[in-house]
């Protein structure tokens, strides 16, 4: 069928075109078919939206993704993506080879997959659960596209957390006192998804983290690490559109997620990992049988891909260190490199720093390291690098001006103190986005607590949301405070 | 937070607003994510679309469902509809209870699901399945939503065939025959969604297919029974848009299937149905213990629902007819009405109308009123009320004037004809939307051949759809023909 092309914006990263229904029935093409549009200057495949007013007959709609189509075009029905043939097969519970995995990952690099499809794929995944040898055939498909980062060193260390905890800021840390010890740890991290802070977030309070490739390196000659956002540079690009489907309905199937970190670690050149599999209550990985089978698995994945894997299975009921939100993280973060901060924090990055030296071979003491004023020094340098203010000390971060303090209502113990809770409500604070909202925990699981005891302290930066929060905290009950005998007998 | 809203065209259905970026941020809105809009008349709930330049900071497009919201209104972060944990448990593979069914049937009816999330409740029910409760359920759900047809009769007889086999046009001969018998059925059929011909398009060729519900029943109250499209009554309307969902992946889960077809029977107020389940290599049902098994799920969910349900398991390897295509296929159906016709479809349509009569408690020969001229009567009566020529005769329909005669690359036996093959041949000319556009089968299984036999006939109402047809037909192979010896042992 003969067409005239024009653009009609969407706003969608689908090559999505828009049929008249009459040109779409002629054509025999149903919502989301394929059709290939062949034009001047080559072809091209468009997934089908019918309408009856966006685009008048004898036009076909091009979007956002394939707007370059312009002019007369001929139109036909094509057929469907071959991974829509393996997606199908997956969930039929039917192991799936290396092409097809390979197949499937291209497609939805490509934005071939509609999210009726891309969602099935999610699901086929999440409920048949993926072979070990899948899950390995998966994580270099989706490393194989996207960059590829090469360092020097023979040794590229690397940790990764599978997240879930709030606070949990370690990595600045960690990677201060590996690089100080002489390790190259080029270290990228993400921004907040549906956490309050995302490493990149805490690191954005110091200075940038937006860089080019050639930048990186160049800060990684000067200081043997850097802590960047891996946003900014193009590994593994297909994660986050998987997981853009499997948020919304929070679906987490572990081949994935070990898919997920080990396809980015693998591009960003890695060749030693310490992965952080915090397990118990709220946490992603419920029970301990679960993170070793987890911590198995991401070895034998890692093994496959030529990456030495080696795994911490951490306590990830209760926060790590006392601030929720991008300042007060970077506050806790800055006073333990300065000598103080909450334990908590110190002790975790302190052992994880262990581990990962350990792995690399490397006979040093993340204590000394740490304790000597060494990692102080040597996160100025990075922070120097990364453009910000190596003089900034943890006095210089004040939260948000607005803030409400949650006190205890009865005396007691503190029972529970629940991750997830504290996440929304720090979000509803305002955080990431304003920069100085969140939270300060004030009370640990086993803490004594007297009636009118601070619990927690909201900060936020607009009135508005602290007023938002206050609401919600209204209904929550992060920090859960039981008499003695209650802590012993609770009755549901 | 405060903004402006202004309508944005999209063509979608569903309740998509569109944020730009920077208003999305500070909102904390994610892609799929849910935002509450108050406005001056009320409330009500978007899904959240990020853009960069398709609105205007400070303003939120709302598209085509909502567009009657303008003006100045409140926008916040809603949570997830109920049923999206819904979904998320039945991924878990854990059953759902009538009221978390009822949630998720209400919610899809209301366009509140995204894609993703209705494709993950699609692959949920195709991988986990359904149980016999949930199946009840579901179907009662997805009744209780759209309209609902009453009769005076206490008997209302129907049929469905759950499809899959090409031609297979017997519903007009059975409601002629049992409309014959005194009894009442209201037939409302589908038009293709991926075959060359439903049975509305089939009756088109005589006749109007829409009709309202008043027309409809002064159509029955004249004639005991009508032909119809459903589409044209809002039938459990839910069911098209979870085949939508399917329909990329192919996926035909029985529980679902049994929902769709019983909810439409239950909504259309039917008390004894005849369910066609035809089985074999290449149909939906492959082999007899499956048929046998969805039979009796069939049974037990009527019975749940007060519908009188028995089962008509047939062979659907091979076509039944000889015409596919609307045209072609209502020259059959005339033809057998006739006392002449394909002996396939005559006895297919004799061997069910038998069954429903005798369901229905009605002491009436099928093949008397066949044979007598008495249904063709009727049927004239039928085509009249619904505002066709009665006086038709099957000479009067003719294909399309393009076509070209496929024939036997050599002699010996046929051995296989394939549905889906002549199913994508048809429509590839051109069916359904071209109603002359189709196939006619020369050869049957088991029938001898001579090189050069005809096998069947393409035809075309437009040169260039042949040719099409013509291409495709080169690489297929619906009417297999081999040599006796190869016939025994095929080598593959």
């Amino acid at each position: 069928m003969q067409l005239e092309a024009d653009t009609v914006d969407l706003g969608t990263t689908r090559p999505i075109v828009l049929l008249n229904n009459g040109d779409a029935d002629e054509l025999g093409a149903h919502p989301l078919d394929r059709v290939r549009i062949e034009h001047a200057d080559g072809a091209t495949t468009g997934i089908v939206k019918r309408t009856d007013k966006l685009v008048e007959p004898g036009t076909i709609g091009v979007t956002e993704p394939i707007d370059h189509v312009r002019g007369p075009v001929g139109v036909r029905l094509a057929g469907t993506p071959q991974s829509v043939r393996y997606v199908r097969k997956k969930l039929d519970d039917i192991e799936l080879e290396a092409r097809e995995l390979d197949t499937i990952v291209r497609d939805i690099h490509e934005n071939r997959l509609s999210d009726i499809e891309l969602s099935a794929y999610v699901s086929a995944v999440y409920t048949n659960g993926l072979s070990l040898e899948e899950t390995k055939n998966l994580t270099q498909a989706m490393s194989d596209v996207g960059q590829r980062l090469t360092w020097d060193a023979p040794v590229v260390a690397d940790k990764h957390s599978i997240g879930g905890v709030a606070g949990n800021c370690v990595t600045p840390i960690i990677v201060s006192i590996v690089t100080e010890a002489g390790l190259t740890m080029p270290k990228t991290s993400s921004r907040a998804v549906t956490s309050p802070a995302g490493t990149a977030d805490v690191m954005e309070v110091f200075c940038d983290v937006e860089f080019t490739t050639d930048e990186i390196e160049s800060i990684v000659d000067e200081t043997n690490g850097c802590l960047v956002w891996g946003g900014g540079v193009d590994l593994s690009p297909v994660d986050d559109r998987i997981i853009r489907a499997e948020n919304p309905l929070s679906m987490d199937p572990p081949g994935q997620v070990i898919a997920s970190v080990l396809s980015k670690k693998r591009s960003a050149g890695s060749t030693h990992v310490v992965i952080d599999i915090p397990y118990g209550e709220g946490a992603k990985v419920e029970n301990l049988a679960e993170a070793r089978e987890l911590a198995d698995d991401f070895k034998g994945v890692g093994t496959h891909l030529d990456i030495d894997v080696t795994c911490a299975i951490t306590h990830g009921t209760d926060p790590i260190g006392r601030g929720v939100g991008p300042v007060l993280e970077a506050r806790d973060v800055l006073a333990v490199l300065e000598g103080d901060g909450p334990e908590s924090l110190r002790l975790k990055s302190l052992r994880l720093a262990e581990m990962l030296l350990d792995h690399c071979g490397v006979d040093a003491s993340a204590t000394d390291i740490l304790e000597s004023g060494r990692a102080l020094e040597r996160v100025r340098r990075i922070l120097e690098a990364q453009n910000g203010d190596p003089e900034i000390t943890s006095d210089d971060l004040s939260p948000g001006t607005e803030s409400t303090i949650i006190r205890s209502e009865r005396s007691g113990f503190t029972t529970r103190v629940d991750n997830r809770q504290l996440c929304d409500l720090a979000r509803r604070a305002g955080a990431p986005l304003d920069s100085r909202a969140g939270l300060v925990i004030h009370r640990s699981v086993g803490d004594a607590v007297e009636a009118d005891d601070p619990l927690y302290t909201i900060y936020a930066e607009q009135s508005s949301k602290l007023d938002e929060a206050q609401t919600l905290a209204d209904r929550l009950e992060p920090v859960r405070v039981r008499s003695k005998a209650d802590a012993l007998v609770e009755r549901r």
